[in-house]
């Protein structure tokens, strides 16, 4: 028997649904536009081995595609890998780029919190060597615009740095086959309590002490003030630390200039399980929503050199940094608040006052459409006038025009704007076109 | 060694290309939408078992997804059968959709000519219990509004009926079994000669006069003239021939009235192979142009019906009819005409005469951004003049912004319009967002 539904983890998406979803990306793309940005689109699906090695322990949720003779393939985890094989393969040195698309996890689904196997990411990334934290502070400049544009309330972005965690595990004295395990316990935090990491963390061979360290540090958060205090921590004194910390003070430098460093926050627990961030890290969230963060990103120096190398070619460097937009959370918070909105663009429906005048209601759509006019008529078996003013009602259309064979006797046509409660008027066949325009807004 | 390409039949598309996509995109959406169409969007796969024995012979170039624990999936092979599931699922008897998309067939790709394994189809479907016809020819108008948009020249549909090619098929005495495989020969015919097309016939168990009954029909085109020619013939004395002529002959007269019946074609050898249509089929082309088909649909009456029998639902009847938009055939003919294309918004390029003004840059740019202005900066390592106003031209940008250490003095910056050759105009900081504002446009 068949199974009425979609596969495990994904939905459908309804008119209204639909409506708002493109709502959000309009709004993005917008302020991509702003910023000169320009848009590429990649397959759905790449070579699975492009895909391999770069998500840490998250590789495991990759959706491969069956082997049915020829190319072995998976579904893209993210857009930013197949944008770094783009770069590879196209020798792209520079490019502020966006993307919108599907991209596909295998994880366990909580579709209420807007967790998905299959969701919209909305990419924007700069590529390119420039000054020092120029592009990183444009990055965090365009997130705020974005998320103030959602128009969803007070919202927060967590930053930290690679380097400042390499630089805590330095400290603590951790193998370095062991970071990227540490560090997707480390991100676990916000989801789950310190305790409870511990042991993942004492499970992966942390012992007590080590992890007492890591502690110590991840538990801070701040603004220059923190950066200033761990310039004065052993931390400095460190490569890594010192590099983490002098970027984030120039940053914060930038983020003044562009007037929102009260937005962001140093948050030295960010940690973002992926395996290919280098530089700073980041993520937001709405400060009265549960869906978690709304936006991540971070810097990603050498993605595209590991892929130019892996493919044996001369490798040029492309530093990269960028974040993506969790379409479908924001599409989760954005529901509650536009329960109402319309989701057709309908001005004027198309009535008649009973089953004959059938090819006279076609000849008057006819004219709308070919003067760009939104019409719709209900060409249903039993016309039943009242069953078409409802649907009016219901679509939310503001014009109900209405034949019949006075109207074609004396070449004039009934209409009534339904949003305001007026009465019908009379109005001749040939001012038709020109009444709605002028009625229009 | 990693191979630095996209998996066969799939294709990266540039800032230009995505570009002109997105437009041909946008003309199909404002069409639809004044037809009063909302959208809806269902899942890249669907439960394989949806999928099965919808396409006729064309189900092997299904792409299934690997079998790693729980549901069995397949990438969907076109947006119609999973419109028909979200019908189904949702229990919806009437509605106008369209939905855009990335459909999957693994076919033996030709790129040159439009034909990928992945690629973006753009359907409309009503959906829903109307009177004889007025669905079919409002989808003939939308195609009509569609193609003319895209304003590529001379096109022409062509259309047919399936009750027309079982009429043909009684009469030559073809067992009903063959019927689907029989449709699926003829419609060859576009890309091979009628002699091929007979061989593969004959090598399905069709004999010799059999092949002449279906040749004698199917090489007949025209309009109400064939139609009415048809009236005489034996076809019309078959209830199915009978049918298919008088539902052909009321959508002529409704194309009529709709000012655009001469732009179709009755066209018997029209047998599009997909199993589920069972009213008018339909497809169009651009004359001069060599892709093929860039339109094509029809009606599925039992499509969602017979979804619902297999789930042991209890039916009820869902006819359909639509059309797809090749959006990828239709971007291969745009290319050739729009080869400059601008691929970005940016209006201002904020340049320095030196490495040190990187602050007073980003203030600008800052202002600009919050008036939404699009407006950006290089800011790359060697901060080479020229090659700032050489970016100002590969982008097409129109105004240059200089500052130096006089316009920072005098609190203005230096301005040029640079698609106009004028010269470097002084304007003050506080007229500057003004100034940009008046010459927008």
């Amino acid at each position: 028997m068949l199974e009425l539904r979609t596969p495990k983890g994904t939905i459908d998406y309804s008119p209204r649904e639909t409506m708002l979803i493109s709502k959000i990306i309009d709004k993005s793309i917008s302020i991509f536009k702003k910023h000169g940005a320009v848009c590429i689109d990649t397959p759905t699906f790449e070579l699975k081995e492009i895909l391999t090695n770069k998500y840490g322990e998250d590789s495991k949720l990759i959706f491969d595609l069956a082997d049915q003779g020829g190319d072995i393939c998976s579904l893209r985890y993210d857009l930013t890998v197949p944008f770094a094989r783009y770069l590879a393969s196209n020798k792209i040195a520079k490019i502020k780029r966006y993307q919108i698309g599907k991209v596909f996890r295998r994880d366990n689904p909580v579709v209420t919190k807007g967790r998905l196997r299959e969701f919209t990411q909305c990419d924007f990334d700069i590529a390119g060597n420039y000054l020092e934290m120029t592009a990183d502070a444009e990055i965090i400049k365009i997130c705020v615009e974005c998320l103030s544009s959602f128009d969803l309330g007070q919202f927060c972005i967590s930053i930290n740095h690679r380097k400042m965690l390499s630089a805590i595990f330095k400290i603590a004295s951790i193998p370095s086959d062991l970071h990227l395990t540490v560090c997707s316990s480390i991100d676990k935090i916000d989801k789950i309590q310190w305790e409870a990491v511990k042991l993942e963390l004492i499970s992966k061979g942390i012992d007590d002490s080590q992890a007492e360290i890591i502690k110590k540090y991840i538990s801070k958060t701040g603004s220059n003030d923190l950066l200033n205090e761990l310039k004065n921590d052993t931390i400095y004194g460190l490569e890594e630390g010192k590099e983490a910390i002098d970027d984030l003070l120039l940053l914060m430098k930038y983020l003044k200039i562009y007037k929102i460093e009260n937005i962001v926050q140093i948050n030295l627990s960010l940690a973002r399980g992926l395996d290919y961030y280098t530089g700073i890290i980041f993520e937001a969230s709405f400060k009265q929503e549960e869906v978690g963060a709304v936006i991540g990103g971070g810097r990603y120096d050498n993605l595209v050199d590991g892929i130019l190398k892996s493919a044996n070619r001369k490798d040029f460097t492309v530093p990269c940094v960028g974040f993506s937009v969790g379409i479908t959370r924001i599409y989760t918070l954005m529901q509650k608040k536009y329960k109402n909105i319309k989701d057709n663009d309908t001005l004027v429906l198309v009535v008649s006052s009973g089953d004959q005048f059938l090819e006279n209601k076609m000849e008057i759509l006819n004219e709308l459409w070919d003067n760009n006019i939104p019409a719709e008529s209900v060409f249903t078996k039993r016309n039943d006038f009242l069953a078409q003013l409802k649907y009016c009602e219901q679509k939310n259309i503001k014009f109900c025009l209405i034949i019949g064979q006075d109207e074609i006797n004396s070449n004039s046509v009934k209409i009534k704007n339904i949003l305001k409660d007026e009465n019908f008027e009379y109005i001749q066949r040939d001012d038709l076109v020109g009444f709605i325009e002028k009625n229009r807004i």
